[in-house]
């Protein structure tokens, strides 16, 4: 399990071989075990492969992304996913905490993924401060009224292999008590 | 793995045995392997093992329940667990995305955390219409003003095992292309 946590990369590019939808599937039942608010179990899935689906989705994403950040983070990659899962939630089933219920998911569901050897990504599916990139995959999905878009995964099996990570030191992150105290060592 | 996703279950009821603070830290730094908004890392911890801490936290918690849950979900809990760790996160590097990050890593830690034999849930640290919980809360723990607390995690080994848990069927969750396609078995 840890090296599964610490293994987990996010992975942009993909090999050509298939994702099987059973495959697919057992990645979204392990998914569906993430805590849920008062375990009312709110979030559904978008399970997308058509390649005009995808390049939709790629032409969206980078339609909303900042322009500073659209360089260093281009969404051209999502249209040659083999399949994007997007994460969504059930506004009343979800008390009041769609986009908590559809990022804990979210994150089950990357971590099933990398556990069978696949790879993939966490992309928003919504801004907090403009209703633009939420109703345009609204549109795309048909994702009736009460369906919130929280985030789109793309899945495939990596055809690259980031280098490790580089992580903030943990005493740097770690605080006793209230912040600013150091943990003793 | 898989066991570790299905198995993992909110756990309110602690053992009292101690949680050392060496098993705490592996678990924070397994959790903060969680993708981060462009990889900047923003997320931090409050370690909280006081008991005047826990049980102003417990009281917190209540005072912001809304009252039809209280009875169903009352936070005292928090008072009697050995530790909680606030999942704090630093709005200079979020990128805009402060409670994704928060909410990814709380989710990596439960894992880490149940993998190690521990129990925990998961709570929220601020109300999106209501400042009040998470000003509060960045009293206790004297947080700066550039710190959001995001999700606030119990941890502490389990003195109770829920029944099993009862999922909704994953076909009811799963969406061919568009919201209403069922994906053929």
């Amino acid at each position: 399990m840890d090296e599964v946590l610490r293994g987990r990369r996010s992975i942009r590019h993909y090999a050509g071989r298939e994702v099987p939808d059973a495959l697919v599937r057992e990645i979204l039942d392990l998914a569906r075990h993430a805590p849920s608010s008062m375990d009312a179990q709110p979030c559904c899935f978008v399970v997308i492969r058509s390649p005009a689906a995808l390049e939709r989705l790629a032409t969206i994403k980078d339609a909303y992304c900042p322009v500073d950040k659209r360089e260093a983070y281009p969404a051209g990659f999502l249209s040659r996913a083999p399949v994007v899962v997007a994460v969504c939630v059930e506004r009343g089933r979800a008390h009041g905490r769609e986009r908590e219920n559809g990022i804990l998911v979210a994150a089950h569901l990357l971590l099933a993924a990398h556990a069978r050897g696949l790879g993939g990504a966490y992309l928003t599916a919504y801004q907090p401060h403009d209703p633009g990139l939420e109703r345009e995959i609204r549109l795309l999905l048909r994702l009736p009224r009460d369906i919130d878009p929280v985030a789109l995964v793309p899945l495939g099996f990596p055809a690259e292999m980031p280098a490790p990570k580089e992580l903030r030191p943990l005493a740097e992150l770690v605080h006793d008590e209230i912040f600013g105290e150091s943990v003793q060592e």
